[in-house]
């Protein structure tokens, strides 16, 4: 992993141990796409960035020397880009100071491993997800329940785990969103009250013309159709929950296709 | 701030920025009152952070070390001491990598400013805690809520702010946990689903022969006594919350008296 770190505008060479990210995951992050030096889907990601500083109160960069940086971190090449940004160095204590300057520190990662062509193996993980108007939609840093879920199972042939809210509804995989066919309708849940409103899934909706919708467990388990997605790894079709299993079905392999002509990034991944 | 930071068993002089406590707030802390470089408290604090640990999957430094580096950075003065311990670095993604090296960090801090010696102002917050079982009772790091909750106020004639979960039952304050006293019956919220499991808490509730119950808005405010309580200020009684306002109770006022009998450092704060 190659790494930029600043505080404020200044680049610096290390973080300081006071960060609030550090000690309260206060901060926001994305996780984007990189093709050939460029990040497509750039100003989607900036504009969730953005909706999740203010909720939070959090300083922000300027946006032009951020992309710059972002650029000149990619040089030209592929994989995937993090921008993590936290509310900087502040004294003991919950209370947000005033006037911080921001820490924002972008990374540099590989693309994940390929996922098999015709669908992914999911199951269901025990660990729920709080219900928290406060924070739902954002990609803040409070990420300890994807943490404990993720950590549920180690077996390599399972690549996803979906969760629900406390309350039972179904929400989302732990690092992706979740679309369902019912009766030719496709469905994904609100993400208002817990979840993340990922940058693949708002394409996707507007794409399908999808409902978001309330779903149960049983929901999932008799979709006709079922697929996960976000900003790296596109629309991934889901083969396998358990016991049952879905065929390649075609309206998510039109939807690949979609994806592919409308961001280069995704082309290759088509057959 | 004075900070020493290690990685596992080695001092190192920075933070990895792939740390997953920056990332995810992926971690445990502790607030420890330091008196005359020693840390009275010390045991319960430690057994505390190896629950959040064991919960977590975290690894854990030695103790003797860790205590021995505690008492080296105290070097005999008074004050806040702070633990934080990460998951240490690793690559993207919410999986917890096995065989990591913990981020630990001590750092010493002032002792906070002095509150009135009849109690605190107190306020509701907005903010709500979420119902999370899985969590509830560790002092982990996924703290926005109390951010945001503390960011709700920046008059300083108010001490600490009241938080209810989204069920709205009455569960702690910003950074303390509350007791209240009704017909003689001293009680304090659970925290198994929400809140933290305050180490000063466990203390008062032994000394008070306290009950844990569900509390409403409503039985705080008809209390015939109120008091906060954390490891770094002890016993706080309250004087006020909104319109409402108590006298100083002789059962609090007792409890101080205990408590800086027990813990050197509160001895100096009783009148």
């Amino acid at each position: 992993m190659r790494a930029l770190v600043f505080s404020g505008a200044q680049r610096v060479d290390a973080i300081d141990p006071a960060d609030r990210g550090l000690a309260y995951g206060d901060g926001v992050f994305e996780t984007m796409r990189a093709h050939r030096g460029d990040v497509p889907w750039w100003p989607v990601h900036w504009q969730r960035l953005l909706r999740g500083a203010h909720v939070l109160g959090l300083p922000v960069p300027d946006e032009s020397r951020a992309r710059d940086q972002a650029l000149q971190l990619l040089d030209g090449s592929d994989g995937v880009l993090k921008l993590l940004l936290t509310r900087g160095a502040g004294g003991r204590g919950y209370a947000p100071p005033v006037d911080t300057k921001p820490t924002w520190i972008f990374s540099h990662h590989p693309l994940p491993a390929a996922t098999p062509a015709d669908g992914l193996a999911v199951r269901w993980c025990g660990t729920s997800l709080s219900i928290q108007p406060a924070l739902a939609g954002l990609k803040h840093c409070n990420r300890l329940e994807q943490v404990l879920a993720r950590g549920e199972w180690s077996d390599t042939s399972i690549h996803e785990g979906l969760m629900c809210s406390t309350e039972g509804d179904v929400v989302c995989a732990t690092a992706a969103n979740l679309f369902v066919l019912h009766d030719g309708r496709w469905l994904t849940p609100p993400v208002d009250r817990c979840g993340v409103a990922g940058v693949c899934r708002a394409w996707a909706r507007d794409a399908l013309g999808a409902s978001e919708a309330r779903l149960a467990v049983i929901d999932v388990e008799a979709a006709d159709a079922v697929f996960l997605c976000n900003a790296v790894r596109g629309i991934l079709p889901v083969a396998r929950l358990g016991a049952r299993s879905w065929r390649p079905h075609p309206q998510v392999a039109q939807l690949q296709r979609r994806l592919a002509a409308e961001h280069p990034a995704f082309a290759t991944e088509v057959a």
